[in-house]
């Protein structure tokens, strides 16, 4: 395997996808051009589409935390061997909006699981496949929370209900993260505006691959 | 929890339904009348059912083996809290057409991801539930894949397309089991007449349950 992989990860309302869309925009404009592959879970193949729509049906209120976290799991197990792995095995770069932080702070600490326990069915899940470097978006919860109020058109899945609590838990989850894993997850200012936070997550993307200013 | 929890295992075609069937009749006819529930994953809830119809679909032929493991785990999480964990509160005793012994053997031993991982998504799953009986109804393979030849009228699902060398490692799984847990799991030769194996099944259960002969 000789493609990197990157992952980008953040609260809701984090301004993350929207700055991915730079990245990729940039990208395209260099020598990484066709070179790299953009994918987000579930990553569009049959399986995990299916899986996804039973995490996120209204109808399922009746799902148990860590039943949704085993669904997790499999949804990402299915997109890594039909999309990541392939890319990576090509020797491309591939960038993935969340992977597994988003479980181990959502799950683990938002629904208070545990990130222990997550960490370890997503060991299975991955077979211990980590990302090469990682873009965390800081933003406190109420800055998050206020841009997707803004933001909503109509939208609203089962997540975008849960309350500020869970919020400030999956926050202090990512923060927790970034901490332990210094080298791999590089902390952004994501409340300053859109100009500024780009600026800096290129030059991040710029020294990871080696790509001259 | 003040119930009891026993579980039914074996290959396909080890005959281990039938005489479930006739230990229900049995129990009806018992002090134990409406004091027991039946089950088997997924169990009839909404979100299991979902699950379930993912595995087996055959349009899901990409399905990696991992993913499998974990989706089992998910429909089994969410049959255990609504409908296992609820009985077992309320001091019923549950009969489970198989539990985590199959996912074991199936995922792990026939499908060769191994035993302890699958061990460990499990323990995650049913945060360590473990039944207080489980009886093993054992058949040589050839001998359970030739009733189910035998009895197969249309249904086909993707497992039943295996090979004789996963059966036999499912089989050479079961024999792992039943050797590390003798106090749990007890053996019954399956490959006797419907009538002996009945026989010697309800000595199991009437002994377990201390009811009198």
């Amino acid at each position: 395997m000789s493609g990197k992989f990157i992952t980008f990860e953040g609260l809701d309302g984090s301004g993350k996808t929207t700055i991915i869309w730079k990245v990729i925009e940039f990208l395209n404009q260099t020598v990484m051009k066709d070179q790299f592959i953009y994918t987000r879970e579930p990553g569009g193949n049959r399986i995990s589409e299916a899986i996804r729509e039973i995490i996120l049906s209204k109808q399922n209120t009746a799902m148990d935390a860590r039943t949704e976290a085993l669904l997790y799991a499999a949804a990402r197990r299915q997109h890594l061997v039909e999309t990541v792995l392939p890319a990576l095995d090509a020797g491309q770069l591939v960038l993935s909006d969340r992977y597994v932080d988003s479980s181990l702070v959502y799950q683990g600490a938002g629904r208070e699981i545990g990130m222990q326990k997550i960490a370890a069915i997503n060991e299975f899940a991955t077979d211990g496949l980590t990302p090469d470097l990682t873009i965390y978006f800081e933003v406190e919860p109420q800055v998050g929370l206020a841009r997707i109020q803004q933001n909503r058109q109509d939208e609203v899945n089962r997540l975008d209900e849960e309350q500020i609590d869970f919020y400030e838990r999956v926050h202090s989850g990512y923060l927790k993260l970034a901490q332990e894993n210094p080298n791999r997850i590089k902390v952004v200012d994501a409340s300053r505006s859109i100009e500024e936070v780009k600026a800096e997550v290129l030059a991040i993307i710029k020294e990871f691959l080696g790509l001259k200013g």
